[in-house]
């Protein structure tokens, strides 16, 4: 039995299903929501209003978007063939800040992990493939995290382009820039050595 | 500048301004809003608007209540002649799970505490006082947490309740129930000595 009244239990099981919150923490949110004037609060229940409703995925590249087509996907950018494919929105803003890409991305919204019962079809991989499917591109760049579910996904994705032709790359791992060899993990040097190109 | 529309931003910035919650977590409770199927993300926002909204604190000890007078200061036990000041709700929840209580709380909702600039006046020391003032009141039982701020806030309203010549006590220190003497840390073993009963 709760000490407390029905809705502030329903917003701490709210805050509860929020990943990586445990009930303790969701306890603590809550007091936090109430202690707040109560015109913060009700900004707080808008905002989640707001970006639920208004804001899309854009049909092309999957991105979060205001739009029905990101501003990438509708600008100039459109026709350069080159699609650089990312596990998440926050890798586009990552990539976008080294101001060194011109193509179009494809946000794939997971990676397969079968240890997450995350297969291929619960991410757009099929969003991608119709889009190499349909022309113009020419080479597609895999950008996952260097860990296997990462590896996997983009071995699986390039599998699956390759009858059409398109050039499949991924990103170089090697050392970080400004790390020290000495304290380099194994397997990135291992990485780096066999990727080691001609100066 | 941001690659993200700007309902999305704020609801990232909503998150970010909860107590605990980093800038990183802040954009990944984001994007999981943004997941949800539409009418769970709405149900979110529903619950903080219905708890701002509905939730109030009773007018005698306030506690969360659903009403303006919480159920146990407006049932029996209101003329117990007893108070349990607490410093938070939660502990409310914990000490009427021991069922061994049986009067009234008071809930200061803080600690008095100089370095996160919260005085006697922050706090709902007042209204305990004025309860006490009005009379019926025997015991007042201090159940802050056994820290600095807690005892600090207890030794300071024990002093402003003397003159109405209630009897003020606090909670046991000492060895919690089934843990190792081994293990006990020297503050709690000394309180333990200290406050040594005969058998």
């Amino acid at each position: 039995m709760s000490f407390f009244p029905v809705a502030f239990d329903n917003l701490v099981d709210k805050f509860a299903s929020l990943p990586g919150v445990g009930s303790k923490s969701a306890q603590r949110l809550a007091f936090y929501i109430m202690s707040l004037p109560e015109e913060e609060a009700m900004a707080f229940g808008d905002a989640i209003h707001e970006a639920r409703r208004s804001v899309k995925f854009c049909r092309v590249c999957q991105n979060l978007s205001a739009e029905e087509t990101c501003s990438i996907c509708s600008g100039s950018r459109a026709g350069s063939g080159t699609v650089c494919v990312v596990a998440e929105p926050k890798d586009v803003a990552a990539i976008e800040r080294t101001r060194e890409f011109n193509g179009t991305y494809h946000v794939l919204h997971g990676v397969i992990s079968p240890r997450r019962y995350i297969g291929p079809d619960d991410i757009k991989i099929k969003e991608l493939v119709a889009r190499v499917a349909e022309g113009g591109i020419n080479e597609v760049i895999m950008a996952m995290n260097p860990d296997t579910e990462g590896e996997t996904t983009a071995r699986y994705i390039s599998r699956l382009l390759k009858p059409f032709g398109v050039k499949v790359t991924m990103l170089a791992y090697g050392i970080p820039v400004g790390a020290s060899l000495e304290f380099a993990d194994d397997a990135t040097l291992m990485r780096a050595l066999a990727g080691r190109q001609e100066i």
